[in-house]
Formats: C-alpha cells, structure tokens, sequence
C-alpha cells in the first residue's frame, strides 16, 4: 500500500495545506482552522480571560490579527448568549493610513453583526497623532512616536471601554508581540514592565477595564494564515510610523531563531510566565493614584497623558 | 584660548586614545589601562570574589581575554604576599590550534614568573577533543561539539585546581560572555542557569572550587585592546570548532544592539543581577550527589562526564 505523505494529520482525509513547524503536524485548511479556534478556546480557559456574562470591547486596528480575533470571539459569543461583544478602534489620526483600516474594520463588523464605535485622538484628546509627531519635532520631546501614540491608545482603549460600558478589553497581542515584548524589556532592563506585560492584566483600578489577549500563543504567521483562509479582508500595509522602531529589531531576532529552533517562541513565552511570580518579588508593584489634573489613574502626580500634552499644547 | 577636544577626559593632559560610548569617557592609553584595571579591582570587591590569602588557579587559553587578565591579577598580587597565582590549561587536543595557544600561554607565563601547568583530555579523560569529535559523528550523540567540551572543560578545571591545591579557579568571562549567555538561557528557557551564571559560583561542594569571573564587567573589546596595548602576545584566531555555535548569532544580535545603544550591554548584566534573587524562588537548587561511577559531585546517578565517555567508548 501506498502511503499518501500528504495527508492531514489531523483528519488523515484532507490535503495538507500547513506545517507547523514547533508541533511536527501537517495540517489541511479546516482543521487547521479549528486547531486556531481551539488554541484560542484554550488560552482563554487557561488564564481565565472571561465570564460567561462579560461585555467585552474588542480592539480592532483592522489588521489581520485583530479582524481574526473578532471572527474567533464572534463565534464564542453565538454559545455565550450573556456575554456580548463591541468592537471599537482607535482612530489616531494617521493620514494615508488608518481611514483605510477604518473602512476595512467597519465592514467586517457589519458582516458580523457587531456593534462598531471609533474613538479618535482628535476627540479625546485635541490632536491627531500627525499633528503631534509634527509638533513633536519642534518640542525637546525625545520620545518616539510609537512610545506616546502607545501612551494616548492605552488611555483611548479605557475610555472607550468605559463609554461601551465594557470592563474587559480584548486585544490581538500575538504570541509574536509578547515575545517582542519580553526581549525590548530584557533589554531595557526593565523589570517592572517584565512582569506586568501578561496575558490577562491585573485588576488594580475601578477605573480601568481589565485586559486580556486571547491571541498570545497565536503566532503572527498563523493569526495571518486564519484570515487568509477565512477571507477575512484586513488592511496589511504597516503603519507609516512603525519603521523606525526598535520592535523590527527585535522581531527579526526572533524570527530568524524560531527559523533555526522551532519552538522557540513558546519556550521565551513559557519562560516568563514561569518567572513571573518571582518578578512580582522584586519589583515595586505600586498602587495607582488619581492624576492631579486630568483625575485618571496614576502612578502619581501628573499622569503620562497630561504630562505628553502639557508640553505639546 | 583655544579647547583642545583631543584631550583625554581622565587626566587632561595626554592624548586621546580611545572613546568609551557608554560612558562618554575619551582617554589616553595610560588612562584607559588604569580604568580597566580599576574597574576589575571594583570587580573583584564587588563580588567579594577574593580573600587575602587566597591560592587562586587563573584559568589561560593562550587568548586575550585570559592573558590581559593573568597580567592584572599578578599585579594585584604583588599586593597580597600572602595570596598565590598559579596558571592552569585546559589542553583539549585540538589539532592546529590548542598547540599554538599552549606555546603563548607557556611564554606569557614564564614573562609574569607565574607557575603554569597543563592538563589535557586525553590525560584526565583518555581522548582528545578531536577523537571525540570524530566518534561523535559515529554514534547517536546530539550535543554539539561545543557542548561536550564544555562538560569536559568544567571537570577538567575542577581536577586541575585540585591537582594544585588551589580553592578559587578564575576564569576571564568577559561582559560580552555573560549576556550572551544570559540570552542564550532565556532562548532556551532554562531558568536554572540563568541563576547559576553569576560573578562567583555558589560553593556548594567540598570538591568543588569555587569559580570566580574577574573580567565579568569588562567588555571583550576593551580587554582586546588592554592586551594590545600592554603588548601581550595572544592566540587571535579562533577555536575551529566554533564556526556552528549558537553563542555566535547571539554575539551578532548583542554588538549590534550595542551599537545602536552603548550600554546595553551592562543594562542586561545588570537586569539579571536584580533578577537573580527572584530567580532562587522558582528554580530547583538542588544539593549535589556523588557520581555512582567516578564519585565526582553529579546532579544524581551519573555524572554528566561518566554518561559522555560511555558512549563514546
């Protein structure tokens, strides 16, 4: 008997149309698919993500990661009929770019019936983020502007949250990004960041939803592939700001050891979480306090927000 | 009057020789050499690496990172008449190479008035390196060569400060050498070493010398140049075994990080030393046990050297 080499492993019926390099299967499209949907299923039981009743705002850029991850969680809340789901997307005001994530987000959400709210920096904030990195040039601000968009679109997200009346937010953070993450932290040297940067953040402050990353053993490549297979249209050009980031670094080091070793990604990952409990040890896990001016939650005094816009008013 | 810029920043009077980027420091040659041995000094304090009467066996390759640090430690010596030096080399039997660095070392040896001795594989172990190497190719061995060398060379050096009375072995693990094996760790996920690696070796078994990295917060660079400057004759070339190893790509990922911002190298170093502490609680630091073959402190059962030579016999 001939064996047929190119069978799935999974159903041993279908074609193979992926390996998986870190696992050894070869896999056709629809159990593939599955296998995906499953990881995510699993990842959200293992971390304790959500409650049957949860309102959950999902982040969605309207990049293949995030437009996957609504689909996956669409699919979840058709068991869950006490949980609910509302995408919202952060517009920070990027020319030529995020007006065609916007379309793309909102026609993917109209597909599947979910409720769509943009919040924009100009809104929320008085300036887009083209006009600040324009004025950031003229101020001694030596920040980049990844770092303080990150500083607004973490501040966006829990207003958002808030005025969609979510107390959790779901981000695509993929396992690719934690990864990332971990490495820029090591090298940095900080340690604060190490520990706090995980799959489901701690619960500190009224005031803030909780944030979960269903995708965070999902990589990169697979989260691509899954909207690929389900024709999930998605904007795949990069943001114009990203190039100079020191992340690119950091993701082509990983990359290519993950070429080389595969698994080597769940090992960086596994090894954080198991370290975290003793960097809880040794870092200063301080309470938050009310910023002076704007009243939101603080590590003290003047909170990141006010201080950015103070020196670019 | 006009500035002279190429003055050094340490004396300001001579001119400047080398420019340090993370520090900022520009200094002249005689200045330059005093913060290198300055700093292994610190090092050495630091750590609490030595005690005044101490018999230490100074580990030397014949390369410039062992050769600049055998010449520091005899001038410190000069210092401390009740503490002794005695050089040691591992001679693998590496065809091509070894001899040539045996030769350097012997002469640099003979220059200091400092005792050297050799101890080679295939004395303490009955093979040379390369018979191993060969033999590895005939049987189902998976560990590089750079592995099992250094299974060998860690037991080697325990025989040989044994065999001259000595209770501290000092090794020249550059800055460089230690955040790449701190990367290399985390790549691997192997919590364990990322707490054993440090400064000094915890002293945990009678048989065991203790291990001690005066060099460890010198970076390679500036212990290349240190031998240059003091004109020490060094091996430059490198083992031929090392072309495949993983600490290569590593190196790359770390100088180039380096470049684009000086002293990341000391921020990694440092962010493991604050680990460090933490890493004790979620690691097995489990005591030692005596091999069941050869009585050498193991982890258990065989001793890692035992279970190498049986199956290359």
């Amino acid at each position: 008997m001939k064996i047929r080499q190119s069978l799935c492993t999974g159903c041993r019926r279908r074609e193979v149309f992926f390996f998986r390099p870190y696992s050894g299967q070869r896999l056709c499209k629809k159990c593939f698919v599955e296998s995906v949907e499953a990881k995510v299923r699993a990842t959200i039981a293992k971390y304790n993500m959500l409650d049957f009743n949860d309102k959950i705002a999902v982040a969605i850029s309207g990049g293949k990661d995030s437009l996957s991850m609504l689909h996956i969680l669409a699919k979840m809340e058709l068991a869950r009929p006490k949980a609910s789901l509302t995408a919202v997307t952060i517009d920070e005001g990027i020319k030529g770019y995020r007006d065609e994530a916007l379309e793309i987000a909102a026609a993917e959400c109209q597909k599947l019936g979910i409720e769509h709210h943009v919040f924009s920096f100009r809104r929320l904030f008085g300036f887009t983020l083209d006009e600040l990195a324009e004025k950031a040039w003229k101020t001694d601000e030596k920040l980049t502007t990844c770092s303080y968009c990150g500083i607004l679109r973490r501040r966006a997200l829990n207003v958002a949250a808030s005025e969609v009346g979510a107390r959790k937010i779901a981000t695509a953070h993929t396992l690719d990004d934690e990864v990332q993450t971990v490495l820029m932290n090591v090298f940095r040297g900080d340690l604060a960041r190490l520990a706090k940067e995980k799959p489901v953040t701690d619960d500190v402050h009224p005031k803030l939803a909780q944030k979960v990353k269903p995708f965070c053993e999902i990589p990169e490549k697979e989260s691509a592939l899954y909207a690929y297979v389900k024709k999930i249209e998605f904007q795949a050009s990069p943001c114009p700001y990203s190039s100079g980031a020191l992340r690119n670094d950091f993701r082509e080091i990983v990359n290519s050891m993950e070429e080389k070793h595969a698994g080597t990604k769940f090992t960086i990952f596994n090894t954080l979480e198991r370290l975290r409990p003793a960097l809880y040890a040794v870092v200063d896990t301080s309470q938050y306090a009310d910023c002076v001016e704007c009243g939101e939650p603080s590590s003290g005094g003047l909170c990141k927000v006010c201080e950015l816009l103070k020196k670019m008013r």
